[in-house]
């Protein structure tokens, strides 16, 4: 038998379900792997193996509580849970202690979670990097922010996490350490007790090791009935591979990934195409560069004005001197744009007759070095446009490191690329 | 002189920088106010006299701050601030602490200005009443959800107050305590420290007795140089009278003053005709009630689980039970109704060429009693479709309480209709 530990989550579920796993035996192995582990990939920012002992036994005693019993979760720790440190990455907030759990953290603890513990974010879930590692490579960055929940999945040390993302902190984060990595359509998900970094587009999402695992959290979190997403019997998926305009900053190594991607999916039955972006799309990058300088600062300025100290340089140079020089009527015309194309989105994906893009995951393998978390360039055209997306595993790149590609549908359409994502991930496997 | 508690905020802060008052003997004034009316008006959930002369010395002993140099404000108790508790008015949070201030409150100490204090909020911002009454007639509501900010800005408690409107809940309290209410574009001010209620529509609004002042907080919030609203001198303002599918809700009272405004408007110049609403907006009410079911319950779903005999039986019947009979295709149509008519109402106004709707703020007077705190009839359209929002206050009803028409201008057209509706108030003044 597997170990408990390597289990991914809808398996471990129906091992609990079946009797033939506890919740306390599941929770051991992950403790034991965190033990082992946590010293080179240092995840984690808070740990109470004492509670979720309790919880698990608590757990094991009772009736079964839902899609979650007994399934160790990790929290990103900008997100509050009520029993555990909240610190954003801030020393400024150094043994913070919210209180209240966070909207998905109740539904996740309702469906029967048990709360492992806070993973380590970068600065506000902006760009100073925390202390984690790459799993696949310590030299190696996780990528960012939620840079300790996608570390801690794909190290076995949790079988799932939640994080959050304004450009592309989750899916990027899962590409370069080779998880699965979910970001729902904007708005479908509770906010409440999450940080607000930036409120147009802040999201939180889900990482597991594989697309059933995401897809049963995700239920838990929106309190719907799970169906596994395989169930849907897809056949011939139509898939466009979009380039963006940013196609020339991704590696040959995610150019062949996604191409051949495209090619197994083909030969798999589905239907192949491309989209391109029209001109005005352009403009989102900018866009959302401008809609995030206004709106993190002031979110912030309390740390500003009173710890401002403690506030790295790199928040100081990349959001609040950029953030100053906004104007509100840059800050309008943004939104305006991003209001725009996302009604041109949903027009071109029904004309061309396409359920899901094909498109990068992120630049390339995750960067050498522990300061730099990586790159949005491929993700926030989806954040900005509140379209959900997914990353998946495709292989690997020159370095021997995990490269994703991305599944996005149309805003809504959740259900829809869970069921695509399944259909894909076996093909690829 | 007018005795300083009396004075607007804008007038106030000229006679400040004049050196004609300081930032003590406002305060004092203030406080002396509070200490002889709280007792029959309840507005304030939490009051920190020392700190607060502290602070008021300081800025009296120290160099201009900016906008809000020595004006004292209140906070509705569902928005954070540092150095007071924030209880939401809930038992649940009984002298909690959230140690941080929220994005609009740290604009606003920024600019100069004294947090008095916390104002009394209904439940979780929803339908429970607080302690406070109307300070014109203590037998009748206030209005809610911001209660305590619109009482003490009426009775010259307080110069400046700070709110949050998710339906009505600054709209309406404005109207029945006879002030100015803003809603401003939703998204232009930062929710970060506001606890979140619906993240679809929550807003943080503004209240004073004045256009001038709510212009001036305006501007301390967003950070952008304060115009005074009536120096872009207008002439002609372009006005449609916008009866709403629910005019035969409004009392003959309501029906006479926006059409004595909208006669007095004319008669001063504007180009006043009629704006109807598509067929289609009338699904907007069910359609609002949905995304509040729907995004509430899981912010409170803490509190549910872990204190649910503290909250309210209203609160239960009135969001929980409706929340936990919305599927997520209803949540979802319900999104894609509203993002169709915000496009529209932006098409519509445009076509007709009208800078701004006058529509009732609220369906009559203030209810007699204070367990209900008025319906949102009026009010929650224009928070759907995201648009800037003032209630003005125009004549008293048949019992002598005041009455407020609503202005409402396109998305981020929110220094038009401060200009507006500056314009407006020199008209009915």
């Amino acid at each position: 038998m597997t170990a408990p530990e390597r289990l991914g989550a809808a398996e471990a579920r129906r091992a609990i379900a079946a009797g033939r796993l506890t919740a306390t035996a599941l929770l051991e192995a992950c403790l034991e792997r965190i033990a082992a582990r946590d010293g080179a990939v240092a995840a984690w920012a808070f740990l109470d193996p004492g509670a979720a002992r309790a919880r698990a036994r608590a757990l094991d005693a009772g009736p079964d509580r839902g899609p979650l019993h007994g399934l160790p979760i990790g929290v990103k720790d900008i997100i509050d849970t009520h029993d555990q440190p909240a610190e954003y990455g801030s020393a400024i907030h150094a043994g913070h202690r919210p209180g209240r759990d966070s909207a998905s953290v109740a539904s996740a603890r309702a469906a029967g979670a048990v709360v492992l513990g806070k993973t380590v974010t970068t600065e506000f879930a902006n760009r100073r990097a925390g202390a984690t590692r790459n799993p696949l490579d310590a030299a190696r960055t996780p990528g960012g922010s939620s840079s300790g929940s996608a570390a801690a999945v794909a190290d076995f040390q949790v079988p799932l996490a939640l994080g959050t993302q304004t450009g592309g902190s989750v899916l990027r984060p899962a590409a370069y350490c080779g998880v699965v990595g979910f970001k729902p359509s904007f708005g479908h998900l509770g906010n409440g007790g999450v940080r607000a970094n930036t409120e147009a587009f802040d999201t939180v999402g889900l990482m597991a090791r594989g697309v059933e695992d995401v897809a049963l959290l995700h239920a838990a979190c929106l309190e719907i009935p799970f169906v596994p997403p395989g169930a849907a019997g897809i056949a011939a998926p139509r898939i466009a591979i979009c380039r963006t305009p940013h196609w020339d900053e991704a590696a040959p190594g995610t150019h062949a990934a996604v191409t051949a991607a495209a090619l197994a999916f083909a030969r798999a039955g589905a239907v192949v195409g491309e989209l391109d972006l029209p001109p005005c799309f352009a403009g989102l990058r900018a866009a959302h560069e401008t809609v995030c300088s206004f709106e993190a600062p002031r979110n912030y300025a309390d740390e500003l004005a009173r710890a401002g100290h403690l506030v790295s340089a790199d928040f100081l140079a990349g959001r609040v001197v950029p953030g100053g020089a906004v104007t509100l009527g840059e800050f309008r015309a943004a939104l305006r744009l991003g209001r725009a194309c996302r009604a041109r989105m949903d027009a071109l994906m029904e004309e061309h007759g396409v359920d899901v893009l094909l498109t990068p995951a992120a630049p390339g393998e995750a960067p050498r070095g522990l300061a730099d978390t990586g790159a949005a360039t491929f993700n926030y055209l989806w954040t900005h446009l509140h379209m959900p997306c997914l990353t998946l595993p495709a292989g690997t790149g020159p370095a021997g490191m995990p490269l994703g590609v991305q599944l996005v549908a149309r805003r809504h359409e959740d259900a829809a690329l869970l069921a695509v994502a399944a259909w894909a991930e076996a093909v690829l496997r």
